[in-house]
């Protein structure tokens, strides 16, 4: 069994007494143990800040760029020794292992790709200048430089990988160091990849920093150069961004909390359509892949009330397709939730929705594979009405499809009752009526994904993150943003607004 | 003696209970008396979301543009009147009320200004559009769109004008409504410009209302889609981003607090040159101008320690030709700082700053015209040893002194321990020496001034809040940012991530 250490300091550490276990979701068994008691996290914040700081800002933007492209590398050579961790601690198929291992490697090589326009010299600039004076020669310029502290990273069980990575990549690429902490439950994969990054030798000493188990008193002995990136629950969100310390210095805080993410049919697309076809398989796969564990994934379906049952039985259908077992067989498209606690939280979630809507296929009763398999679950509702559909995040393999009038206005309102969201999707080929239904959901999402006919083809399904467009969302979903291209680096840094004359500024920093 | 209202959900209204007075700094006479107690702030916000919000939204940007030039003329119109009311509450000087007073009218002007390259569309581009497939078809756009709540603003006692209006400026161009709530030892002027604004009828009613007194229980109505921004003291800031109800929905904060701001004079500028004249004259205006209350006034003076006594005796010999006295007589440049409550903040930090620095000119000797009259003084530090002088602000004309090696590194050094500040200003003519220390102290501030021979002519004094130019800084500073042309806009919208067919997103969304 493997006991994961944490790599702090520039030693791999353990901590001291009883190690919390880590479960083979399929049969219980424990994997692996982890505890980081005791374990020095001041010294490991003065690390990151004395000696990783430095030595990463020493770099240029294209030389982080080239660390992160060989991070990338030397992290897909051990693709196949990652999948099969992740199957063993998190229940993952192949195919959801490939999910999160090669979104790992495909970040960190966008944001190597993002390095080549950013040049060579210590700051990024910000806009253009502008004439301050009565003439050119009182100047203003914005730039953005490397915030002088650590950024702290508090990953989810989810994606053990990529979480970790797409969050690295954008901090080591703006210059600032990292202390990675993954999720206990799943952190078998993390702690293998930062063994990875850490034999590379790709980053200086002190740039990446991984602590294995709980966070101890991390939070507070970070200060006003700091930041802390979060995924996970609002609950812990709430309690990451309410902390006294964190609060008194006015840490950054970032969080990306999961969303009760919506996919619209509007009525224009009949069922022979592409975008029909198109819309099956999203919320097919989205409800299936990683057991539904993912922060993107459809929890809520609506369908214009005269589709509603037709669309439920052709979902139904789909699902029942989707082969359930054990992640180690390749017939096998889904595996179990990720470990115990989780299907709990997923049965009682899937009671509460039971009370308002009638499952279309999939229920309550337990899976003939015991273990921590969970059968993929449609419920249908009779409308919206009930806030329950809109609050409950049931973090696994069930949906509730909910039908509505038709109108851009409703399915907008309804899709807003989620509170903020990281994604939502519409099916359409009525221009005008996506345009409206975009346009009044966009001020509670972080991404409005927009199918249609013309790009069903070539679409990326609206449950994958691309590195190119921002990620999280308002209100529930946590307030927070990341990734972006290079928008994703500004939580690392510091915009500062410099003015003098204008051609010691476009000597200096121009 | 006026009695000042609200203006809440399409009324001028009045709290009940026993008002709170407003003082006259000069003779400590009570102004005018003030209590929000009993209004309903839910209400209040309600009509902002529902009423306010969707008129101003219905505006374009070029449209709320000229809704602001609007409110300038008319507040420039009753700038005489205005002058009168911050010398009776606040005890301005003519010029200090101007620079508060033009300040505002300038920032709605020049946000006017900025509305003109914006358009007519509900919503800013963000960026250029990108590929996300194998070809162009399948596209990503970067949008924002104005947020669909209420944006409330807690304003600072010493600039009631130009706090109100810059934060309402932005807040407003964005197509966000506001309630502002002005500091109550100061509310006249205030109120005096929010009737103009009602009267003017230049906005939609709930797109500006006005709280004058507590703030009561407003924040524990706002969601997620509501922001605040709040401009005072670090503690005061402090309760503000802790407040529950704000952490819970991720409700947005922006927090500008005061900060313990510097100026440095390089080794290499003698004493005939023009940046020193300009030094000494910044300094000197930074430190009476507004009687020191000024978020962005300089507390911390770095000098080279051969030329620290020559330095102290002339910014005393320039501070000497301040005359202090009755800012209704225009012979005086300097009045009273603005209560008696901030009289005793000044006096008691003073005495702190005495245990570890003297006095060179004035002192703790209560000044002989009595009232809310402070002597404008500087105090020099053997060294930048001590920590009180880093995190101590006097909120008053009073500086400290602190000699420094010469060295861009132990310059910026110092000036780092304030913890995070909102400007930083130095003065060169060696490109290299100041481009160091500029890399430096970056991380540390909103905005870095530099002053030299090259652009004395036509600088604009570092104390001075420029629209152009984001105002805000790190940690002490509270973290925030306001300002900076369109960047003060990105506040109150939220930017969303459009991913869809490529010819969809350029009719509708380009």
């Amino acid at each position: 069994m493997h006991t994961l250490q944490s790599y702090l300091c520039g030693s791999w550490q353990s901590g001291q007494g009883d190690p919390q276990p880590l479960e083979n979701a399929v049969n219980g068994e424990t994997v692996a143990q982890v505890t980081s008691r005791g374990l020095d996290l001041a010294a490991a914040v003065r690390h990151a800040r004395e000696v990783g700081g430095p030595a990463l800002r020493a770099m240029t933007f294209e030389e982080r760029g080239k660390a992160l492209k060989s991070l990338s590398a030397a992290i897909h050579e051990i693709r196949e020794e990652l999948i099969d961790l992740a199957a063993q601690n998190g229940g993952c198929t192949r195919g959801d292992a490939k999910f999160d291992i090669d979104g790992a490697t495909g970040t960190l090589a966008a944001y190597a790709h993002y390095a080549k326009g950013l040049g060579d010299k210590p700051y990024l600039l910000d806009g253009e200048g502008s004439q301050l004076g009565r003439t050119a020669r009182f100047w203003g310029q914005h730039v953005r430089v490397p915030r002088r502290g650590v950024a702290v990273h508090i990953n989810a069980f989810n994606f053990p990988a990529w979480g970790m990575m797409e969050k690295a990549a954008c901090s080591l690429l703006a210059g600032v160091p990292v202390i990675e902490k993954p999720a206990t439950s799943t952190a078998l994969v993390a702690w293998r990849i930062a063994q990875v990054v850490v034999e590379s030798g790709v980053l200086p000493e002190g740039a990446f920093q991984f602590l294995c188990g709980s966070a101890g008193d991390l939070l507070d002995h970070l200060g006003a150069q700091d930041c802390v990136a979060f995924t996970g629950s609002a609950r812990t969100g709430e309690i990451i961004r309410g902390n006294a310390n964190l609060v008194k210095h006015n840490v950054r805080v970032n969080i990306e909390a999961d969303s009760i993410n919506a996919a619209v049919l509007a009525p224009d697309v009949d069922e022979s359509s592409e975008t029909y076809g198109l819309f099956l398989t999203n919320v097919s796969t989205d409800m299936t892949q990683k057991s539904g564990q993912k922060c993107t994934a459809v929890r809520r379906i609506f369908v214009p009330r005269e589709q509603a049952d037709q669309v439920a039985q052709d979902l139904a259908a789909e699902l029942g397709r989707i082969s359930v077992g054990d992640p180690t067989e390749r017939e096998n498209r889904m595996g179990p939730v990720a470990h115990s606690g989780q299907l709990e939280d997923v049965r009682s979630g899937m009671a509460q929705l039971s009370e308002v809507a009638k499952a279309v296929t999939g229920g309550l009763d337990p899976h003939p594979k015991g273990g921590c398999f969970v059968t993929p679950t449609l419920f249908q509702a009779q409308d919206g009405s009930a806030q329950v559909l809109h609050d409950l995040e049931v973090f696994g393999p069930v949906a509730t499809l909910i039908p509505y009038d038709g109108s851009a206005q409703e399915a907008a309102a309804l899709v807003c009752r989620g509170g903020g969201g990281l994604v939502t999707s519409v099916y359409s080929n009525d221009g005008d009526w996506t345009a409206e239904y975009v346009l009044e959901v966009s001020p509670w999402h972080g991404r409005v994904w927009i199918g249609s006919d013309r790009m069903a083809e070539q679409a990326l399904p609206p449950g994958m993150v691309l590195p190119g467009l921002i990620h999280g969302g308002p209100g529930r979903a946590g307030g927070g943003e990341e990734l972006g291209a290079e928008r994703g680096l500004e939580f690392y840094m510091q915009r500062v607004a410099l003015q003098g004359f204008k051609g010691f500024l476009q000597t200096h920093f121009g």
